[in-house]
């Protein structure tokens, strides 16, 4: 590259794409970061945006706003269609293209219907901000049929929630839905009684938060109870239809699905001409490459990552510290130095599943309740990128732990 | 009406509708709320959505929680489709019918493009959150293509933006452009240089803010170009197409139009049998009445109203005066009292420009400039509905206050 600093192409500003054109601060590159929206999305707050607790904005910062110090790095907003490993660009669907020198895929995942693509019609996932909506306005708009409904089976349909799924995600949506029917909301509802609302979770193992070991996983599962939620375990969901989840013979009547079972990797992955595993993901090298192209590196969900034997989590420090780490690599081919391996530092594992109640497994430490929801909520707050989403969410997590109330409780949009 | 209590509909849960709820709080009368969205909006903030300065939610609030305490209540959300004075029912969307003793109908007006609907497709206008966050949209994705743009002349045309209509709403607005586009987000940009950018405000007639003395009017215009709007007076705009808009001969390369021009009535106002004026208002009796209907109250934008022989203006204020009084006079009926005829207390008239500036004409004192402008800020924060907004809206205040940053900067769905 004589002459000119090289070209390092980022596509995608989640965790690793973030993190990854931050490592490059300094770096004598010129980096591009390419994402098909214009804001980089705290994603494990986003069930709250699902449940109105919080604001669709108070989870997401513009990614040039994010990376507006850093000189040698262009945002650009498009969606990418294409890569070309041999001629080394990046096209998109507005036709630009984007040559590299480098490049970095940290596109992540989509949820998953295991070859059921019809059930996401009746059962939406929840991945992005527009997912959170299409669920927020599901859950706000049963709540408002139920008031309107004269037929007591159907009220019974709409103040059913089932949640397919009982990983991280299915287990925080299950958790914050009762506090809301049965204690934000009451007073508000003439005819529905938002008390008798039944929240089912449906986990197809054995057990809740199954990444977790047994004694934590068994916690969350009472904690769930307390809170008022049905959790089902070992249950095979085997057909969702509108107003209806299957498990084999039995029906569970529900207006109201949400489906957080499974992920898919980008389809990006396929360009790249590197070994796929079942889910999509691609087979890195340990230096987080692709096999056959040292200059391209995958990060994140996207990205099939071992260390020691064991396969990395689809967790944001993974993406974080995998995505840092393909750019430390890009540092040092160019200073000639051979690429490092990657090693995960697992700093440990949280899930929260309402209030009061977490559990966390840190190294040489377990927590649950109260503590671990603290724990969680410190954490959560440091992290949260951007000053001004941090005020605000303090703000309105202070508000809605005082009142249960949700102050996001906003249905736009035409489709009633 | 043996036996039960009168049954009164009100269709609309904005500022006429929510006030004339709240003013039969304590009546012996049966409420129904009905409105097509399940919140009431704070619309005169409403641009600081557009402009993404506030959350959709911060200026929102569910009528119903609005509406929680008064137990003689009921919160409906549906859209009416249908009134028949003769049966005295309301007939809604999803098949609903109300039947009432009393009704009021709030449903206020839209924009209005005087005969050129085709317009609206390249010049939003700014009735609802819907509405804001089109604009939204529009805003922060011509900065997003001027970013990308290789073409000077297109970089110039995604950098010019227009706005139609020199009353409050397009003074907000085109005042609040400039601030952002030169002081928030230079260092966010590589190529485009958002200094650049150009604000034109165009008003039909020979002065801005119309409704204001003309000393006031002149101050406003005076601040306006100070934030770096050019202001055009009798500037008639003859064609609005994407990417220009006309006035006569003359040619404005834009491909960001913003419509603040005018308004037109809600359509149920047709179906009371009584006279309209031109703008599809009801020209109501004094006491708020339809004419041979002494049961159905038209209030808000969606009636014409005098007082003094002088028209009641379109503002926030007369819609909540109004809302109230015909509760009252219900309540009159009710108690064989006669109704009283509606007087509009003026409180004074308010329209903020921008940082430090703002004018307001109130009973025997004029303001202008920085006073204007905190005495703004002091009544807006009081009026806001719910304490959560109250709360969030003054924290995202002062941080953009301090930062000029916007916190809000967010481009959901698919429409890029």
């Amino acid at each position: 590259m004589p002459g000119d600093r090289p070209r390092v192409v980022i596509i995608g500003g989640g965790f690793g794409g973030l993190y990854a054109a931050r490592a490059l601060k300094r770096a004598p590159v010129d980096v591009t970061v390419i994402d098909r929206t214009n804001h980089h999305l705290f994603q494990p707050l986003l069930y709250q945006v699902a449940t109105a607790t919080l604001a669709p904005t108070d989870i997401t910062a513009p990614i040039r706003w994010l990376l507006r110090k850093q000189r040698n790095t262009t945002v650009v907003l498009a969606e990418v269609q294409g890569i070309d490993v041999d001629t080394r660009a990046v096209t998109c669907d507005d036709g630009t293209t984007f040559p590299y020198d480098f490049l970095i895929v940290a596109t992540g995942s989509r949820h998953s219907y295991f070859g059921n693509a019809e059930w996401e019609k009746s059962a939406p996932g929840l991945k992005s901000i527009d997912d959170a909506i299409v669920i927020r306005h599901r859950f706000l708009l049963a709540l408002e049929r139920a008031e309107k409904a004269t037929d007591p089976d159907e009220r019974r349909r709409l103040l059913t929630f089932v949640i397919v799924g009982g990983g991280p995600t299915g287990a925080e949506l299950a958790g914050m839905l009762p506090q809301i029917t049965r204690h934000g909301l009451p007073d508000e509802f003439r005819t529905a009684d938002t008390r008798q609302a039944r929240v089912i979770l449906l986990e197809g193992g054995p057990r809740v938060l199954p990444t977790f070991k047994e004694s934590l996983s068994a916690k969350a599962h009472a904690e769930l109870e307390e809170l008022g939620v049905e959790v089902r375990t070992n249950a095979i969901v085997t057909q969702i239809e509108r107003g209806a989840v299957w498990l084999g013979e039995e029906c569970i009547e529900s207006e109201t699905i949400f489906w957080a079972a499974g992920n898919e990797s980008s389809t990006l992955g396929s360009f790249l001409g590197a070994p796929l595993d079942r889910a999509g993901r691609v087979k890195v090298q340990p230096d987080l490459s692709v096999p056959g192209h040292p200059e391209v590196f995958v990060v994140g969900d996207l990205a099939e990552m071992y260390t020691d034997g064991a396969r990395v989590p689809g967790v944001a420090t993974a993406a974080i510290q995998s995505g840092a780490h393909a750019a430390r690599n890009i540092t040092r081919v160019i200073e000639r130095r051979l690429p490092a391996p990657f090693r995960y530092r697992n700093k440990g594992d949280l899930a929260t599943i309402g209030r009061h109640r977490a559990i966390a497994q840190l190294p040489g430490l377990d927590m649950w309740g109260t503590p671990a929801w603290v724990f969680w909520l410190f954490l959560h707050i440091m992290y949260l990128a951007g000053f001004r989403n941090r005020v605000s969410v303090l703000v309105q997590w202070a508000i809605a732990y005082f009142t249960y109330q949700r102050g996001a409780r906003l249905i736009t949009g035409r489709n009633r």
